[in-house]
Order: C-alpha cells, then structure tokens, then sequence
C-alpha cells in the first residue's frame, strides 16, 4: 500500500495547510486590529498557493491509480475516491484562469460591500458581468473534467454527488407547498394575541454566561474549542480546536442564543468526526448540505421546539432576574416561531426560507446557462420574490444585493441551506422514532442521548458514504421533502 | 535587477509563511484551547519545513551570485548581504541533522518540564547530553559553512555579527565591576526604610485598562496590534499586527505593568520598522540584542525612572482610588528599583541580571567547546553563582534547570540580554543629550519626542547596518560597557 499511504502523508500536509488557514481566518474575524488586513489577505492567498501547488503536483495524480491498484479497506477506498474527487477540481482549472477568477472575485466582492451600502447594482453591474463570464468558464472546464453539467459541476464542489437533476423535483415541491401553507401559517398567527418581548436590554457578560452554558449542555467540548463573538458568526477551526462564534443582541435575548445554538450544531458534527481519520478527507464532513443539516437540527428541529423551552426559560429567566408571563416557556416558544413575509434570507424564519433559496438556486442556474443575463437580475429577483414570497423588495439593497456569495463567485452553494433543512427534519423525525425518551430528554436539558446517536450515526461516519447513502442507511430513504413539510404542519398548523 | 527582483519575491513569501507561524504561536500562548496542542505543533513544524524548502531550493542558490553583479542601492546591497547570510544558516545543515535536532529538542524540552519541577536534573542528563551533541555537531556544520567559531556560528542565528572576541572584554569588565558595586548597592538600600507596598489586590480589569492607557501614551498604534494576558509574556505579531501579552499579578501592581512596559519596548520597535521593505530581509529588526535594547530601554531606563513615576503615580492611585505614602511616586519608584541577590534570572533586578547572563554565557562556551560535560553541569552551576552573586541556589530548580533554553536547543542565545541591557544605557544616555527636555517631557507623560527619535535613529534603519554600526552611527562609539555602569551608579548609588 505504499502509493495509498503517500497519498495520506501529502493529504494530510494539504490539511495541514487547511488548519493553518482556518485558525488565521477566525483570527482575521474575532481579533486582528484593522492594520492587518492586508497582510492577512496575503496569508490567506499563499495558504491556497501552496494547497494548489500541493494537490496538483504531478507526483500525485501517478499515485492515484497506482493506489487504486493496492488492497484497501472500505474506509481507504472512500478516502482514495474523495481524493480523486479533489484531484479532479483542482486540476480541471488552469492556472490563468484560477488568478484571474481569485482577482476578479475579489474585486466585485469589494465593489459589492460599497454598492450594497448604496443600492446601486449598477456599480456593481459590470465587475458582476465580469465575475460571472470567468465563472461560466469555470463550470465549463469542471464539466469537462467531472463529466456532468456546468451547474452541477459548481454544486459539486460544496455539495459532494449533488445533482440538480435531483433537487429540482423536490424545491417545485415545496415551491408549491410553501405559498399555501405560509398564507395559512400567517391567518393563524394573527388570530392569537402576539408574544410578548422579554425586556431589555440584555448585559452581553450574562449573555456570554448563559451561551457557555447552553453550549456545553449540548455537548460542546471546551477543551477542544471556544467562543468568541463576531459580527457575522460561523464556526470554523478544526475538529480538535473548533472555534465558534456569535454575535448578541442586546435588546433581543433569544436571537443570539438561536445564532450560538446553530453554529453549537456545526461544532458539534466537528467534534464528532472519527478521530482516526484526521486530515484524511474521507475523515471530513461530508459535504454542506449535511453541515446545515446539523446546525439546523438543533437550531431549528431542537431548540426552537416547545419541549427545549420548558428547560430553556426558567435558566433564561433566572439569568436577567426576570419573572411574569414575557418569561413563560409558552410565550418564549411561540416568540421563537414567528413567521414574517421578509426580504431578507439571513433574518428569515423556516418557514419562508426555502423561499429565498429556491428564488437564489433558479437565478443562478439560468445566470450559469446564460439564460440571464446579469443586466435582467433585479428585474427576475424582484418578480421571484413575488411569486415565491408575495412581496417586492423595495430596492436592490434588500433585493438581489444582499448576500455576498455570488459578489464572492460561489455559484452552487444557495441550495444547501434549504437540502440542510430538510435533511434536518427527516434526520429528526427518525431520531424521534429511535429515542423515544427523546422529548422528556430535552425537557430536562439532557441531551447527551441524542448527541450519541447523531455521533453514531452521522458524525462519527464522516464522509464513508455519499450524502445519499448515509441518508437511506440512517433514515432508510432518499432526501424526501415530506418530513420537512410534516414538521411545519406539526409546528405551525398544529 | 531580474535576479535581486525574483529574491525579493522569494524572501517576501517565506517571511509571509513566517508571519502565518507568529500568528498561529501568539494564538497557541493566548486562545488556544488544551485539545489544540498536537494540531498546532504539526502547523508550526510544517511553516518550518516549507520555509526551508523554500530558502534551500537549489534556484535560490544561484540567483544570490547573480544578483551581486546587478546594479543595487544601499538597502538593496544590505537586503542581498541579509538574504546571503540567512541562506548560509539554511544550507549548512543537512535534512537528517536538523530532524534529529527538531526531535532531540522536543524530547529534551518535554523531560525538562517534569525535570524541573521535580527538581530532578539526572532525569533529564541523558537527553541533554544527547542534544548537546548534536548541536555540537551543527555549531561545527555552520562554522565551517560561516567561516566562525562554533560558537560565534551559533550565537550568529540571534545576533547576526556577534562575536565572542568583541562580548567577553565587555562581560569581564562588567564581571568585575558588579560584585563591589552590588555590595555597596545591597547596604545603602539596607539603611534606607524599605519602600510600602500599595494594598491589593489589584482588579485585572483595571489592570488592563490602565496597561492599554500606558501602552497607547507610550505610541503603541492599537490600529496595528493588541494587548492580551499570557504566562509567559512575549511580544508577536507582525508589524503591522503587533501582538503583545502580558501576566497580570493581583497582589503586585507595577510588576505587571513593567512587563507590558518591556514587551511594549519589543513592540514599538516592529512597528517602527519601515513599510517600505516589509516582508525583507533588511526590513526585519537588526539582531536580539538590539530588540532587548528597545524593551529594555523602555522599562529599565525610561519607566524605571524617578521621572517617570512622577508622572505614573498619580495615575496608578487614581485608577486604584489610593491615596497615602504608600502612592507616592518616590515610594513607588523605590520600590521598582529594589535590589537583591537571587537565584532566578527572570526575577532578577538590572543590578544583579548581567551575572545571571555572564554565568549562563560561560557554562554553554564551555559545552559547546566540549570542555564542560553535562554532568558536571550542576557543579558549575554552583560554583559561578558563588563566584558571581555570592549565593548558591539550594536546587537544581532554582539552579541550572531554571531556564528553557538549553532543554530546548537554544545554545547562543544568552549573551543579548545582557547586551541588550549596554546598549539600552549606551542609546539612552545620547538620547538625553540630544534631547534636552527629555527628563520633563517624562514627567509630563509626552514620550513623543523620545519615540521619534528612536524611529529615526534605530527603528527606521531596520536591518540597513550592521548592530556595531548602527551603534557607533547613533552613539558615536562601540559598545561601552561605561555607559551602562554610569547608569546603574546614578541610580543605585546617587
């Protein structure tokens, strides 16, 4: 196995590698002072340089098919396939192309933040026409190289085995679920008397205490990870080092808590990847639609539930010295489930959600395809918002200049959210079935039991089997958007 | 310029991988959680392997002769002499040397830690025997490789152009000028009152805000760099994202803040380096003993001082809400200069610090020349420490396993603390002459003029000169070891 085993030694230097950046990353976002950005940056870049340099260094692609040939077990056989899957991206894309793409994203990235400010696509408009050419030839030479479609060939890269061709049947599912239900959803809500808003303001010490806390009962391991807070919080680092972040409210208690519970989620599938195979990537997570899977699994399916309330508001209440019904684990649930029609994806509820994300997967198909031009964007935004969500955004600010990813270059990440929660809600209502303990679990915080069985049967599996498979072997079917719609009916219709 | 252009672009990327390595290090001694530990050293040990990959590729080698025949400025000449100088360094090992020495060190380094603590030399002998022999292989490699002593070879790495023919006059002078002097010292402070203790303890809150007052007043740009607590204090970073960290005592005010006087000292040095050859040989800081001189420069003769208290404690009681004797600046100032006969050379006072170093510089000449065994090495421990400080430590752990940086490899360095204390007196007394409101400036708390000067004298030439040169372009004349003798007699024996 000796071509298998220097294929591990220089993955492993490549993860390395991957570390390094990720601790200067969090760094870049949680302590740097202004005067080491640029520098920074320069870091970040010759991080990637070298990666690149690393994987596609021509002794490598030799030891791919000579280790094909060598006797593995399942897990290095998945490990060999994972590497030829990055081999392959890394190597489909020339050099030229790769620096005039990293130069260009940058630059409208930065035009972005500005035109953003403003609401003035048109000063984005050209670098975006620029930015989106460069991507097209991407995903024409990952097609080539991959042997699927241009589109898919980007979703592959986020989404390992991801295909369009099965994700559209199941977004027109819930496209044409979702108007009817949210319209329901929204009758019924205006019925009841709102919630009321525990007061104000909130000490961000007691905050960060209580944060802590909450994180640890989920099983957050403080020896192997921290908290720090941010302004736009991830969770990143490694899996023996895992640094979280959040930022807080101070006039909103819950919404932080929800920010520190869902990145808490992605932390805890970190820590939970197998130990033997470290800086391998089948030892990795298996892709983002499963990392969204588990932030939301316990932002969305645990902890904004009735049962985590019943435990979560009496500590609430006792860590601002509050007390009355603003307090009550009924008002605090139905306060955490509020369904609003908004413009904006990151302030969305689960219920209007997908909404944004199937408006963002069908633009950037047809933006891929050539199918839309980027001077027509606003227009095709604002008429998506309306079928999908019955609202127009009042300016692009709050329209298709919002989110940084395409300004960025990712093209294909936008349906991993909504795969993530949907996958969420499927993995729950069979966790439901296997612990049946589970709801008096979480009334008395005790979550450990099912942190066992997601380490069993999610974590600890890493990236063993296609997103797919380990979906049917732990779930025993494919992705199927009835759990998601079942768990909205249970939660919102009930 | 082709080839001195293509090393400037070389030397620039090894100095950003380095800088990666200063991050990740500051990261590991301040945020880093326990489970990080094994990760973070396989990151530091990869910046290295690629650093020297890097410096060692054989087209490095031959573009050094070409760039010398191309027509270069001052600065570019001393960049090319700088770069020369550390490829010298680079290639005199071979690959196995430096991974026995890399392993050696650790495993010496590890024993040392349980050995010191036990108070158990013999536990750690073997290992320090076999790591001695092994650098005492690399001091003959980089001898002949330098055309220098092997110790000169040795001490060369810290402080490019130290010699050991020019630093024993001066430490033997200094050798026989202490002993007396601290005698004398020791009974006039013994018939004086002692000073008063302020009461603690000492809010590390408050603590810190008044370190971040100090540092800011001293010119440390917070827009480029950041204060955090540490337990071992040390100044990282990067020049434009300086890292300082500090201990905080509870119970004892101003140690902590001398510590961030001193690291601020090392700070303010970086971030005066000149922009305009960031990342280049010739733009790093000069050599250890010249950055010990700026620590110590600002904590043994600017704050130190009787000036500066007068404008310190004023500010020290009113963070603290004291009031009395015990806040006045000469009691304060008395009691940071108190002197005493000790066995630890982190704890020493100015007095008695140069024998600490004078001893440590004479055991590994010794060693490393092969005349002294380890084994031996607690006798002659004991011995100097009578001859020179005229106590005998009552163990090893306050003896020769005191110190980390035999255990860790580190043969040469010690002389430039001691060196760093000369020249700090050498420079500050000329500072004085040539700015002649400097006393009031201090007591005004105005450090402006001061810093200034020391950003054009010293900081802004970087590495442009040779440490001798420099010296003599600043002082006028070599390293004096009168100017520091005249300092301590000022104020020790007024």
């Amino acid at each position: 196995m000796q071509a298998y085993r220097e294929l591990e030694e220089r993955f492993a230097r490549i993860a390395t590698l991957t570390e390094m950046g990720e601790i200067l990353h969090w760094d870049m976002s949680t302590k740097m002072p202004p005067g080491g950005a640029a520098g920074r940056a320069d870091h970040l870049a010759l991080q990637e340089v070298l990666s690149h340099q690393m994987i596609t260094d021509p002794a490598l692609a030799d030891l791919l098919p000579a280790a094909a040939e060598e006797p593995l077990d399942d897990w290095q056989r998945a490990n060999l396939a994972e590497m030829r899957r990055r081999w392959l991206h890394a190597t489909a894309l020339d050099g030229v192309l790769v620096d005039r793409l990293a130069k260009a994203a940058t630059a409208t990235e930065m035009a972005w933040r500005t035109a953003r400010e403003t609401s003035d696509f048109a000063a984005v408009r050209p670098l975006l026409g620029g930015l989106l050419a460069l991507i097209r030839e991407k995903a024409a030479a990952l097609s080539e190289a991959l042997g699927l479609t241009p589109y898919d060939a980007l979703l592959d890269a986020y989404e390992p085995g991801g295909r369009i061709r099965d994700i559209e049947p199941v977004f027109d599912e819930l496209a044409a679920f979702l108007p009817g239900f949210l319209s329901e959803v929204l009758e019924r809500q205006a019925r009841a008397p709102a919630p009321l808003d525990p007061p104000g303001p909130f000490d961000r010490a007691r905050q960060t205490g209580l944060a802590h806390g909450l994180m640890a009962d989920l099983g957050f391991d403080f020896d192997r990870g921290r908290l720090d807070s941010t302004f736009h919080p991830f969770c990143g680092g490694t899996p023996d080092d895992t640094r979280v972040t959040t930022r807080y409210d101070d006039d909103d208690l819950t919404e932080g808590l929800m920010c520190v519970i869902h990145e808490t989620g992605h932390a805890l599938y970190e820590q939970g990847l197998p130990r033997s195979w470290r800086r391998q990537p089948v030892g990795e997570a298996r892709g983002m639609s499963l990392h969204e899977s588990q932030s939301l699994l316990f932002e969305m399916q645990l902890c904004r539930s009735r049962d985590f309330f019943e435990f979560a508001a009496p500590r609430l209440a006792a860590a601002f010295d509050g007390s009355g019904p603003a307090w009550s684990a009924d008002n605090l649930y139905r306060r955490a489930i509020r369904v609003e029609r908004g413009f904006i994806r990151v302030e969305a509820d689960e219920v209007t959600y997908p909404a944004h994300v199937i408006l963002r997967t069908r633009l950037e198909r047809a933006m891929v395809a050539g199918d839309l031009d980027v001077a027509d964007l606003p227009g095709a935004w604002n008429d998506g918002m309306a079928e999908l969500l019955g609202v127009v955004p009042p300016d692009d600010r709050r329209g298709c200049l919002q989110d940084i990813h395409w300004y960025g270059g990712d093209f294909g990440y936008f349906p991993t959210y909504t795969l993530g929660a949907m996958t969420a809600a499927q993995i729950f209502a069979v966790a439901r079935r296997r612990l049946p303990d589970l709801a008096q679990d979480i009334r008395r915080g005790d979550f450990g039991p099912l942190l066992d069985w997601l380490r069993r049967e999610i974590h600890g599996r890493a990236s063993l089997l296609s997103t797919g498979d380990l979906l049917r072997q732990v779930t025993g079917e494919p992705l199927n958007p009835a759990f998601f719609e079942e768990h909205l009916r249970a939660r919102y219709l009930p």
